[in-house]
């Protein structure tokens, strides 16, 4: 068989992925070396060394095809890919977590994903129907630290709080009154910082649930975009840590 | 003259540019009356009853034409277009600045226009060179936040500097060791929040004006994406307003 029919495009129910570009694809070689497969790379790329030292050292098999790593890739200038095994993985309950509800745009979970590792939260709640999570896009956006996290999918909100009862809930949401770091500050360390989608936010329902809040802002915008959002509560609930 | 022949698509050195969508091409007839010149739009708009008030309202010529709406469009399902001569206006000397240091990418510039106004920051100093801040991209990524800004370029950062001797300078930088929130605090009104390029970050010069400062970060990501950075300075320093 072929390289080129060995290794398919990605399509959303495949067991596999790839990581596209030297960045995610060393974070996934040194972080989640257990999932990778294989690692693809065009004969031009220019960090080879560091490269054949990672795959020797973890054992990957590495694949120099120009074609094979041009057709895999979404945009150009892409000279290295992995392969790796999607893996879920169960949140752990002495830890704060981040819940994305319905998120709807893969470039935004990366970038939450990302947000969300710099301030700590390595235990991410993805409530269905949500963009997927492995996509070679939600993986770019990302940077790799999709390797670095424990994510799971819950079919329902339902679902994750009945499994972590413990957890404070914090949800983000315009039609609260609490102004988060004024209203609401002193924050426990095993909280749940909740998020709705990036068009239409949290349902009502969510106004019944732990505590709701709102980040203060101008009624020149209609409110801030998610990923930003997201980044700001990160920082705010992460001043207690370390 | 043709419609089509009329409307060029746009080019970095000309006078007009364009709003595309709904939800920006309203902030431009709202916002920045003066400065639209055309509305163009397609027969399948769906909220034709409200552009035309506004439209009549602000004695602004709509132009029906499918053809020229798609030709303008960088993206598909967009309906309407605002055509709109670029301005750049004085910031203002009592008010809080943001400083942008050669923003490279103009979605990222769009989502800084659009998350500074959120936190009341209407005074934008962009450092040449630069990413367009008209170029369509851009002005649809700022939601149309643009038009309610003074956004000023200018040739060099000490330009900037000997302009606006009275702002106090904070560097955002990963060189820093002085910690946002936490060694960096109590911020005088008139102040500058200065950013580098999404790339490349600030140079080390900068760590001799003003004060240094970081955002407190885990070394397992190499960096904050550069619109989440201003998004939670902007959010610290406005604690203080209001």
């Amino acid at each position: 068989m072929k390289d080129t029919e060995k290794f398919p495009q990605y399509k959303k129910d495949d067991d596999y992925s790839y990581s596209q570009g030297a960045f995610p694809t060393f974070e996934l070689l040194i972080n989640a070396p257990d999932l990778v497969t294989e690692i693809i790379v065009s004969d031009t790329f220019t960090d080879m060394e560091k490269l054949y030292k990672l795959c020797s050292e973890r054992n990957v098999e590495v694949i120099v095809n120009n074609k094979l790593c041009n057709k895999l890739s979404d945009k150009e200038n892409c000279f290295v890919i992995g392969r790796f095994k999607k893996r879920y993985r169960k949140l752990r309950r002495d830890r704060k977590h981040i819940v994305l509800v319905n998120p709807g745009n893969m470039g935004n979970l990366g970038t939450i994903l990302r947000t969300a590792l710099a301030f700590h939260y390595e235990d991410i709640a993805v409530i269905a129907p949500n963009a997927d999570v492995f996509n070679p896009k939600t993986v770019r956006a990302s940077m790799g630290a999709v390797f670095s996290e424990n994510i799971t999918i819950f079919k329902s909100f339902e679902e994750y709080m009945s499994e972590y009862p413990e957890h404070e809930l914090y949800c983000f949401m315009l039609q609260s009154s609490k102004i988060l770091g004024k209203d609401v500050i002193n924050y426990p360390s095993c909280h749940s910082l909740v998020f709705g989608n990036e068009s239409s936010g949290l349902p009502d329902s969510f106004m019944n649930y732990g505590t709701n809040v709102i980040i203060e802002q101008s009624d020149k915008v209609d409110s801030l975009n998610i990923t930003i959002a997201v980044g700001i509560a990160c920082y705010e609930f992460s001043k207690g840590d370390c």
